[in-house]
């Protein structure tokens, strides 16, 4: 397995590169095998179709900062200081993926609804837990109880879902810095 | 023209709603027409394209938006309290015409190059007319200035952009007590 897995990720490299530059819509598989030098068996070893592959870009992508999200909420400091550093981590980790999020939340309607359920399960477990920071704050009296977590929780994601809208990686601030402003805002507003 | 007005709207609305049901991508302009009542020469009265009417669809709530947004920029009261009463409206309106929006920002990088540099153009007025709102309050010192104005205007309108993606009419929240939410959320984060 572990020497296949080059070829696993040059077909999930490729397909982003190409699902980006002229649409999920537009690209068939045969020029994602083409593009990654691979035959159609072995893209079909290891995805089932074009909506497994479109899945597997933002799949991946989303467990790794459910990981790094797992670490710093249980890991040490106040809830301020986990909830600075989750909203920072997860604006920097987008920034650093963007074409796979911005091809994801483009193309995700396109997909079979079932994948589509499974998706946002998987995407709502992420905001659960980090509802769940604001939660705690709430409690602690750390943070105002007048805004419902959950708002909290859609108001902040609609800001890191919409970075592939307008950030560069040319542009005037990094992926770190974008982060660190966003995170400053966020606890700010919650701020009894 | 007055009588043939009515036309133009139920292209307009046939072809936001078969956008949101099936997808741009998947709307042929013989279906439009078809939902509509009309025939194609009348269609192409009114638009020349199916680009053109999903920009159109889109145009028509900027339009609306902006002037909205002039009206409450340049009307009385504070700058907090024009700066809150904007936010709270986008939000209120847009999640009055939710499919619009919703169609939109899936479907914008479906349209010609020339088109989407027309409509991030219309857009970036709006968002230039509401920075310079929080530009006001900044120099005032009402509002921090450790933020660069624009990052608060990216991080507030991805809120709003993303409403799509979860508000539901039938939902706890109206419009506009997410938009009440919201512009709280937002005019606390600039507490300098």
């Amino acid at each position: 397995m572990a020497q296949d897995e080059p070829v696993r990720q040059r077909l999930l490299s490729e397909a982003t590169r190409l699902f980006a530059d002229r649409g999920f819509e537009s690209t068939s598989v045969q020029e994602i095998v083409v593009a990654a030098g691979v035959t159609k068996g072995a893209m079909y070893h290891y995805f089932d179709s074009k909506d497994d592959l479109l899945h597997e870009i933002y799949g991946r992508v989303l467990r790794m900062q459910m990981e790094r999200l797992t670490k710093i909420a249980d890991g040490p400091g106040t809830v301020s200081e986990r909830l600075h550093a989750a909203a920072a981590d997860v604006v920097e980790t987008t920034t650093d993926n963007l074409d796979d999020s911005k091809i994801f939340f483009r193309s995700m309607h396109l997909l079979a609804p079932e994948t589509q359920k499974t998706v946002r399960a998987e995407r709502r477990r992420y905001h659960e837990r980090f509802r769940d920071l604001v939660d705690e704050g709430q409690r602690e009296g750390v943070f105002r109880s007048d805004v419902p977590a959950e708002i909290v929780v859609d108001y902040f994601f609609g800001s890191v879902h919409h970075l592939g809208s307008w950030y560069h990686a040319e542009g005037a601030l990094s992926g770190a810095q974008v982060g660190a402003h966003f995170a400053d805002l966020l606890l700010t507003s919650l701020r009894p």
